[in-house]
This record gives C-alpha cells, structure tokens and sequence, in this order.
C-alpha cells in the first residue's frame, strides 16, 4: 500500500489538477467510483492506473476486480494518499489516472453523424460537463468544445459528465471558423440555441443530421456565430424565468432533437 | 454609508447564512444583481432592505432606481461590509434581505393548478434551485418540497434559482404522506419520475393536470413513494450515460408537460 503523500508519484498526480500539466503530459484524473466505473468499463485503453483506499477495494470489489480483470493497475493507497492526489474534498476514495484522447472532427464528421452538440466559448466546469452527459443520454454522436473554452479534462469537467466523457468523442482545440465550415461541408444543419432566437423549438424540422451551436453561459453566442448558423431557436420559456441555464438548454434541445430523429416517419 | 464590518447589523446579515437563525427570523438573503433584481422587481413586499456597494450602485443603477421608486432601503456599504455579510466569494456587489414566504398547499391547490413540481427529499442545493427555475421556465405552478429537504432559503439554493424563486409558489415543511393525500384529492394525476419507470415519457398523456414526483439525486424516490403515484415514468436514455442528473430530468420532464398542455386540442 502507497501511504507517503509526499512522494513523487503522489505530487505527479496532484499536479494534474493543473491544465498546464495535464496538457503537458497528455494526462488527467477521473475521480469517484462514477466516473472509474466508466472509465474501466467503455475505455480501458485509456486507464494508465487505478488508486484505491482499502475501504473504497471493499466498498467497490467489482470495479476493482472488473479493473484487474482488463489488465489495468490497481494500487492500494492510504486515505492520506489520496486526499493528497487530488484537490476535492472527497474523492471518495478511488481514482484513475487517463490518457486524454480526443476526436479529430474530420473523423467525427466520417461517421455521417446525425447530431452533435458544439459548444462556444463555455467557461463553467459544471455546465460543460452536465451538457456533456446531456448529450450522451439524448444519444448525440459527438461533443465539439472550441477553443477558448474550460479544459474538459478538468477535475469538475470531468466529475461533472459522471463518466460520460468516456462514451462519446469528444473534439477540442478547433476555433469557431473551423468548426462552422467543416460542420457545414458535412451537410448538417446549423442550429443556434438563444433566448433571443427567432424560431421556437418546436417549430423546427429536427428529423435531418444537424449540430446544435450553443454559447457561453452569461453571454450567449457572438453575434457572428448566430450569424452563420441556418437557424437562431429558442426554448420557449412559459413562466417568469428570464433564461433557462446553458445546461437545462442544451439538454431540452437535444432531446428535442433525439425524439423527432426516433419519430417512426 | 455602512464601513464597519463589525458592526450589529453585518453581524445579523451573516446570521442568516445559518438555518437555524433563517428559521427562528423568517428571513433570508439574496445575493447577486440577478436574485436582487427579481425580488424588486416581483416581491417587493418580500424585501426589507438592499445593500449595494458604491460600484454596484453605478453597474445597476435602473435597479437600485427601481427599488427605491417602489419605497425600498437602499444602503450602500463598503466592499468590506458587503463581504462581512455573505460566506459566498463573490456576492457581485449587492444583495437583498427578504422575508421568507412559503404557500399553503391548500392555497395552491384551491387555484387548480395544471402543473406542479414535488421534490422529495431533495439535498442538493444546485439542483434543488436548478429545478426551481427550470419548473419557473416551464410555466408550473407551485414547486412542493417536502420536509427531510434542504432548505429552499439557503443562499446555495436561492443564487441557482437565478430569481425563479419570487416568481411562483413554493410549498415547503409537509412530509411524503400529507403532499400525495392532498394533491391526489385535488385531481391532479402524481407522476413518479424515476430512471427505472415502466413507461417512457412520450407514452403518457401529460394533458391533464398533473404533478411530477422527483426523488433525491443519490436515492431516487423511496419505492413506498413510487408505489403511491399513478405511474413510474422514466425519461428514455439514447446513449451509453447511466442517468440525468436530478435537474435535467426535471427539466424535461416538466417541459414535456407544457408542450402537451399548450398543444392546440
């Protein structure tokens, strides 16, 4: 069992908390019995280490023993340990050290995806990670994140998704142009989501491939982006809400999209 | 204007970070220009006084204006003073102390309401408010939360209403048994929301006057709940994601019942 938290390897991990480092070394951290579930579960290839207390090997024997059984490194670690690895206050005593690995868009865009979800300039952790899971459970093909935006490989990103960031690609580091060109050669249907849209959702044909654009949580889309989309839809707000937030949004409007692309025609 | 941090009148503000003291002063604060500028705007019968920095009094102007015009304090305070009074970093400058109002089930139900919100056991603030504003949003009527909850008024669950709650009823303080006797007798269809329900959401007709039941985050809804209400619905997961989080799947759902209740017949 690991129980020095100032060894390297503990301040090797711990340093992951940084988007310098992680970008640097081409690794994160998964915390939680959530998100290693996943992680072991839909990608193994990216597991470079389980660390475990002695409670969360008992509390968790699956997931340890489903981890093993792939082949993956599991070590036992003091409570000490692991508090020190990470930067939450409780990491319920499981980690996994991944490899980042991200989509290119091209490859995506190969696939003829029916829906992806691109999202521009998104700063908050938790509203990055919840549309991820968002668009995971509307059974959306990819996540877009441009440049610009929160590191999806960050410690509250990454809680945030509860293991979604392990189902779906995920395409990052593209600026906006980019993205709006390729996603259109693709043939897919441009869609802003802002409150100040001019359609309603429900007045839109979502039967066909397309991508819902959505922006930053205080500022909405950039005028030019709205500009280049095919349409500007909102979600119709029926009581005295000013707005909904970027993840209540963004979830309404792809299971929008999921139930009209299942419709029987 | 107020410089000492100190002082009797910071200290009650701060106070009502507790529970405790929230209960025993039925009051509670709202922080932030958005909180602030909904309760003016909606409750002004609510509010008994604004603290505002002198920069915040410049940035929201039209808004300590308009809480004057309708005969509200208005108390600039230093930074410091302002600081002293929230546990939150960042209270942007401005905040609202208002009196707790709760609705009467009765009340609420004597209006024959179409669309109700039930929380049960509910214990995280983030989702606790998301909901709020999502079933604000969605034009419910009343949101019920029932006792073993966390307090509405905490000023976790207050900022993620985004001012949703001075914008419709809340019911708070009744256990499981009180809420479905009552709302079942008032008509309304009780709707347990559960990820493992029989049906799926776009299998039941949601046209008639209905109340979503929604469990804790962690638990779900406890099966003596489930096994009350008239179906277990379960919102359809299209991709690999194990779940929604609490506020999403309220979110949906309650959406789903205004899109089938403003559907012209």
């Amino acid at each position: 069992m690991l129980t020095n938290p100032r060894s390297d390897r503990v301040r090797a991990v711990r340093a992951l908390s940084r988007r310098a480092v992680r970008s640097r070394q081409g690794l994160f951290v998964a915390e939680g019995p959530q998100s290693v579930r996943e992680a072991v579960s839909h990608r193994p290839d990216l597991v470079r280490g389980v660390y475990a207390t002695p409670d969360a090997v008992v509390r968790h024997g699956d997931l340890v023993q489903a981890a093993v059984s792939v082949g993956l490194a599991v070590h036992e670690v003091s409570g000490e340990v692991l508090a020190a690895m990470v930067e939450t206050d409780a990491p319920q005593g499981l980690l996994a050290v991944c490899r980042v690995a991200t989509a290119s868009l091209k490859d995506v865009l190969a696939l003829r995806p029916r829906l992806l979800c691109v999202l521009i300039n998104v700063r908050d952790p938790g509203n990055a990670g919840t549309v991820l899971r968002g668009a995971d459970a509307a059974g959306a093909d990819a996540v877009v994140i441009s440049d610009n935006s929160v590191d999806v490989f960050g410690p509250k990103v990454v809680r945030s998704t509860a293991g979604s960031l392990f189902h779906l690609p995920v395409v990052t580091g593209l600026g906006i142009d980019e993205i709006v060109e390729q996603v259109r050669a693709a043939g897919l249907l441009l869609l802003a989501a802002d409150g100040a849209g001019e359609l309603l959702l429900g007045d839109v044909d979502l039967s066909g491939p397309h991508a819902w654009v959505m922006g930053n949580e205080a500022w909405g889309l950039p005028g030019e982006v709205r500009g280049r989309c095919d349409h500007v839809v909102r979600v119709p707000i029926h009581g005295r809400a000013e707005s909904l937030n970027l993840a209540m949004a963004a979830t309404i409007c792809l299971y929008a999209s999921a139930t009209a692309q299942r419709r029987p025609q």
